[in-house]
C-alpha cells in the first residue's frame, strides 16, 4: 500500500493511466539507496571525500581525515538540525520583517489584526507595552522578534520566557542555551567542517543547542503570525482532493508562510467576479502542506493534501495553479504540471523552481503580486475550461483552530477561574492517562498516514489526548481523525468523558474532535505552551511530565530539528523511520538512552507503529509513577 | 610520488616501518571513492534519500523530491560554501570577542599592540576616530566588526569599504551583497532545505552572496588580528620537520586562530627555566597549517609542515606536543599520538577530538591556559627523553610576512609618493606580466606540493608575480621558494629585475623571495587589499587586472568560499582539481564559463599544473589586452 488515503490512491491510479510520474516512482527508482548514506556513514565535507566508513570489518573503519563514524554521524546530523533550524527561523524571520514593514507603513497590506496576541507576547517577554499604542508596541515586537537572530550576550529572549525555569536551568548546565540564531546555525557549520569538531557527543551537545534555537524560531514564528494574522480559534472545514470545484479557479495554496497566502486569500474575495467573467462559478482555494494548515487554521480553506501525495491534485485535472512559497515544494511539481495544465508559480527570491512561472513577491505590495498570480489562476481555468475532471469524492469535515488560547477558552467554559484544573484533575484521575504531540511530514518510505492512523487509535483507545501538527495534522484531517465522531469510535472511556465533558460546556453537543489540530509544523511551540502552562500550574518542569511526541513519517532536516528539541524540552520522543544514525553505536546510544540522563526527553525509534504506541504509553506510565499517579499497563 | 618534499617522504616511511596509519593510507582504503559524491548528484537533505541522479542513462535522473541534477550540485556546492563562510566568519568573530574582552579589561593578554592599524581600518571604516583614545577606538571598532555578523539593513561595511566601487555596483545588481554574515549562512541553509530552492542558477547566486560574506569575514579576521598582535613586517625563519630539536621540548601550534598561539608564544619564553628543569634545551615552537603561518608571519615561529602531512612531525618521535585551535585538525592526530607519545592538546570547547586532552581555553586566562598547555608539553619531554628520535634533516630558509603595509613600506622606498607606481609601471612596461596569487591546502589526491611548485615555476619564468597563503605559502616555504635565491633560479628576467630594485632598494643586497607570503587562508584578504589598491590607483576594476588565483590543491570548504570569492572579486581562478559539480552541465558551464558575463571572474579547472599555469597566463594576457597593455605568447 502506497497511501492509507483513497483519494490519493484513486490518484495514483490515475497517474499510473497517464504515464505521469510521481514520488512513489521516483523512490522506487531510486531502490536501492545508499547503505552508507542511510546510516550516516558518508561524509563528502571536504574534497579529500567521499569517504565511508564500512559498518562492517570489510572497509574503511576511518575517513581519510581519520573522522570515526561516531564523527561523521554526529555531524551530518547537526548539520541536518542547522538545515532544519534556518529553515524554521528563516520563516519567522520573515514575518518579524514583515511586521517591521507593517509599522513602518511601507506594506499596508499587513495590518497587525491581533492586538490582544500582541500585548500578552508582549508582557510574556517583558516588553513595556502600558499605555503603550499598539503600532508603537509593535514596531517594538518587530525589533524584539529580530534581535534573537544576531548574536547577543544573553540567551534568547524567546527561548527563556517561554519554557520552564528547570528547562533554563538544565540547558544552561549543559551549555546549549544559544545566543543567537543565526549565530548558532553558523557556529554548527563550523564545528562541522574538516577538522573542527570530532567528538561525537560534543558535537550533539552543539545540536541539541540548535535545536534549541529552532525551537526559539519556530515559536517566534508562530507568535508573529497571529499577531499579524489572528490567533486560531476552532473552525470547521473539510479535507482532502474532494474540495476541489470542477467549476471553479482552484487555487492550491502550497508552502509554509502564511505571508503571501493570507494575502491571497483576502485579494481572492474580491477577485469572484473577474473568474466569474471567465466562466468559473468563483474562486476556490485549498491547501497543501503548511501554507494549507496556516490558512485552514485562520479562514477554514479546506487542505486539499499533504506532503508526499502533493503532486497529485493536479491529476485531478481541476487545479488551475499552485502557488508556492518555500520548504517542502517538491521541484517535480512542474514536471507534473506540464502534463495537467496546471500554473506552478514560484513567489520567494530565494526558492525558484527551473521551468515553473515565477512572480516576485514583495510584501510591500502585496495585494497587487495576490491579484497577478490569481489572475494566472483564472487565465490557467479559462485554458482547462470544458475539459473533463476527475476529482476524487472524497473529503472528511475537519474541526481545526486549536491554539493555546483556543483550547484555554474552551477548558475555561468548565472553571474559568483556572481553565487548566479540568485537566490536571483528569490527568491526575487517570481519566487522561497522559498527551502525545504528533507532529512531522509523510515518508513516502512507509505508506502514507498509516503510521499516524494505527499510532492515534491504540493511544486513543488508552485515553491518550491526542494533539497534532503540520503534515501529521494533516492526515487525521484528511481522515475524519478531526472530529467529534472520532471520538466515539476510537477514544477511551476517560478521554471520551474529558472531551465531550470540554465540548458540551463549549455548547458543541457534544465533545471536542479526537485530534486537537494545533496548526503547522512550526506551530509545534503551541503545544510547548501548553506543555509549560500545565507544568508551572503543577510545580514541574516538562521533563516529568506524561507527555511524549511522535513524529511517525517525518521525512525532513526540520523535522531532524523538532525531534531534537522536543528531546531537549524533556520529552519521549518517536521516530516511526530510522534516522541516517546508525553507523554510530555511540551516537544511537546517547540519542536513545544516553541524553535521557541529560535532558530528561530522548528518541523511541520504531518503525512498527502498534509497538511504537506501546513504547510511547508505557513512557506516559513512567512519568506518572514519577508523578506518584496511579498507572495502567498496555 | 605522495609528496614532493623529502621531509614527508622520509617520515612516510617510518610510519610505513612502524606501521602508523596516515592519511595516505586511509585515502588508499577508501578508493575507489563513490562516483556519485564525486561528481556532486548525490543527496542526503532529507530522510527519503539518500538519492543519486546517474550521469548516464543508466539510473535515476531526479531524486525522490524531483530535484534533479542541476539543482542537487548546486546544493551541495553552496552549503560547502556557507560551511567554509562559517569557519572563517567564526574565527574572525572569535578575534572580534576577544578585542572587545580585552577592551572590557576582561582578557588582561591581550592589549592592543598595533595602533596604527587600529586607526587605518577605523578611518577606512569611517569610524570617528579623531582625538579618540586607543582603548575607547578599539572598544568601538569591536563593535563595529560585530556588526557585520548579525543581519542588518544595509550591504556589510567591511564589505563596501574594502573593494573597488566597480565591485560594489557589480554586486548589487546581481542581489548578492550580503546584510549579515550569519544571516547568510543561514539563508543558505534554509534555500538548500527539502523543497527550497531548486533552480541551480538561483542557488548559485545564493552562493555568490555567501562567497562575498565569506571574504568579508576574512577581511575581518585579517584586520582583527594585526589590530591585536601586530601586522607583519618581513621576518627570516625556517620550514620543515628539520627545524624540531631533539634536546628541547617541541610543541606544534596547529589549526588556524592565532588567539591561543600568540599567547603560548609569550607564555613559552617566560617558561625556558621550566623546560631546563625538566633537562630540556629550551622550548621550541614549530607551527602546523595556518596557526603556523599566523606566528611565522609574526614571530619567525617555523612552520615545520602544513595539511597533509600534518600526522608526520609526531613520527620524528621529538615533538612532545601538538596544540590545536580548529580547522583542518585531523582527528587521526590521536591515533598516531598514542604511537608516538605526543600530547595532543585540543582547546576549544566547540573543537574536541575523542581521545585528546583537552584544555578549555578561555581568553579572559589567557598565560594560565597557556602554561598548562606548555606544562603538559614539558611533562611529555620527560617521558620521552632518552628515547631516539629521528628528524628528518630539511628546511628550507623563508623570508616571510608580507601584508600589504609591508609591501607598501617596501616599495616606498622606490618611490615614497606613490609606492604602488614602481608596480604599476612595470606592470605596464611587461616587466610584470600579472599577478598569480596561489592559495588553498593539499589533497592527498595529489602529490603534495607538486602543483603549486611546478606552476610557481612556470608562471614566475614569465615574469608572472607570486603571491602566497595558506597550506599554499607551506609548500612554498617548505621547498626554498620564499627566498631570494629562488628569484635567482626560476624568474624570468623582467620579474627578477623588478624584484632585486625593490630588494636592493631596501637594503636587502638582492631581490625579494620569489613568492611573497602574504599569511593564513584567512588573509586571502590581503591580496584582495593589494589588488583593489592597485585598481583604484588605476581607476579601474579588479576584474580587469591582470592578476589571477589559483588553489592547485585545494580540499577544504572554506577553500570553495575563497574561490568562489575570488571568482565574485572579478578573478580568473584556477582549480587544480575537479570540484563535486561534474554532475550538472548547467553549474559547471556556469562556473567556468556563464560567470563571467555576471562577474569578471570565472573558473578554470585544470589538473596538469604546466597546462594550468598556461591557461591562467592566458587569463592574464586577456586581460592586459583588455587594458591595451602589450601582450606575450607563452
Amino acid at each position: 500500500m502506497q497511501s492509507a488515503d483513497p483519494a490519493v490512491r484513486e490518484m495514483l491510479d490515475e497517474a499510473r493511466r497517464r504515464g505521469v510520474e510521481t514520488v512513489w516512482d521516483r523512490y522506487a527508482a531510486q531502490l536501492p539507496q545508499c547503505g552508507f548514506g542511510e546510516l550516516g556513514v558518508c561524509c563528502r565535507n571536504c574534497m579529500q571525500g567521499p569517504c565511508r566508513v564500512s559498518p562492517f570489518d570489510d572497509g574503511p573503519a576511518r575517513g581519510v581525515c581519520g573522522a570515526t563514524a561516531d564523527t561523521m554521524v554526529a555531524r551530518n546530523l547537526v548539520r541536518a538540525i542547522a538545515a532544519g533550524t534556518a529553515a524554521h527561523s528563516g520563516h519567522a524571520k520573515h514575518l518579524a520583517h514583515t511586521l517591521k514593514k507593517s509599522v513602518q507603513g511601507k506594506a499596508p497590506d499587513y495590518p497587525v489584526r491581533d492586538e490582544a496576541k500582541l500585548r500578552a507576547v508582549a508582557a510574556r517577554q517583558g516588553l513595556e507595552a502600558d499605555g503603550v499604542p499598539a503600532a508603537e508596541l509593535a514596531a517594538r515586537m518587530a525589533e524584539a522578534a529580530l534581535a534573537n537572530f544576531s548574536e547577543g550576550e544573553e540567551p534568547l529572549a524567546w527561548t527563556t520566557a517561554t519554557v520552564t525555569a528547570g528547562r533554563v536551568q538544565a540547558w544552561e548546565k549543559l551549555g546549549v542555551l544559544p545566543v543567537g540564531i543565526d549565530s548558532i546555525i553558523s557556529e554548527i557549520m563550523h564545528r562541522t567542517h574538516l577538522g573542527v569538531d570530532a567528538d561525537a557527543v560534543n558535537l550533539l551537545l552543539g545540536g541539541v543547542a540548535c535545536a534549541v534555537a529552532d525551537y526559539t524560531g519556530c515559536h517566534l514564528g508562530t507568535d508573529l503570525a497571529d499577531i499579524l494574522f489572528g490567533t486560531p480559534q476552532p473552525v470547521v472545514s473539510e479535507a482532502n482532493m474532494g474540495v476541489l470545484k470542477a467549476d471553479q479557479v482552484n487555487i492550491a495554496l502550497h508552502g509554509h508562510n502564511p505571508v503571501l497566502s493570507e494575502v491571497i486569500v483576502q485579494v481572492a474575495r474580491q477577485m469572484e467576479d473577474e473568474a466569474k467573467a471567465a466562466g468559473a462559478a468563483g474562486i476556490n482555494l485549498v491547501g497543501v502542506c503548511c501554507t494549507g494548515n496556516e490558512v485552514l487554521m485562520r479562514h477554514g480553506i479546506p487542505p486539499a493534501t499533504h506532503s508526499i501525495s502533493q503532486e497529485l491534485p493536479m491529476l485531478t485535472g481541476a487545479l488551475d495553479a499552485m502557488v508556492v512559497d518555500y520548504q517542502c515544494v517538491y521541484p517535480s511539481l512542474v514536471g507534473v504540471a506540464e502534463c495537467t495544465g496546471t500554473k506552478i508559480i514560484t513567489t520567494m527570491g530565494m526558492a525558484r523552481i527551473t521551468g515553473a512561472t515565477h512572480v516576485d513577491f514583495e510584501e510591500e505590495n502585496a495585494a497587487a503580486g495576490a491579484r497577478q498570480i490569481i489572475r494566472l489562476a483564472i487565465e490557467a481555468f479559462g485554458a482547462r475550461r470544458g475539459r473533463p475532471v476527475q476529482i476524487p469524492q472524497y473529503k472528511s469535515q475537519v474541526v481545526a483552530g486549536f491554539s493555546v488560547e483556543a483550547i484555554v477558552a474552551a477548558l475555561s467554559k468548565l472553571d474559568a477561574a483556572d481553565p487548566l484544573k479540568p485537566v490536571i484533575d483528569n490527568i491526575v484521575a487517570g481519566n487522561i492517562q497522559g498527551v502525545c504531540l504528533f507532529a512531522g511530514c509523510n515518508n513516502v518510505k512507509v505508506p502514507q498516514d498509516e503510521n499516524y492512523l494505527v499510532m492515534a487509535r491504540e493511544l486513543a483507545a488508552r485515553d491518550v489526548l491526542l494533539l497534532a501538527t503540520g503534515c501529521g495534522a494533516g492526515a487525521y484531517a484528511r481522515h475524519g481523525y478531526l472530529t467529534p465522531e472520532a471520538v466515539g469510535e476510537y477514544a477511551g472511556p476517560g478521554l471520551k468523558a474529558v472531551l465531550t465533558a470540554v465540548g458540551e460546556a463549549n455548547g458543541l453537543g457534544g465533545p471536542l474532535p479526537l485530534v486537537l489540530h494545533m496548526g503547522s509544523c512550526v506551530d509545534n511551540s503551541r503545544a510547548v505552551d501548553l506543555a509549560v502552562a500545565v507544568a508551572n500550574r503543577l510545580g514541574v518542569d516538562t521533563a516529568q511530565l506524561p507527555v511524549v511526541a511522535s513524529a511517525p513519517e517525518f521525512k525532513t532536516e526540520k523535522a531532524v530539528a523538532i525531534g531534537t528539541w522536543a528531546v531537549a524540552c524533556g520529552l519521549p520522543t518517536h521516530l516511526g523511520l530510522v534516522p541516517p544514525v546508525l553507523g554510530s553505536a555511540t551516537v544511537t546510544g546517547l540519542l536513545t538512552g544516553g541524553i535521557k540522563d541529560l535532558l530528561g526527553g530522548y528518541f523511541i525509534v520504531e518503525t512498527d507503529p502498534v509497538k511504537a504506541a506501546e513504547k510511547l504509553f508505557a513512557a506516559i506510565q513512567e512519568r506518572r509513577r514519577g508523578l506518584n499517579l496511579a498507572t495502567r499497563s498496555w
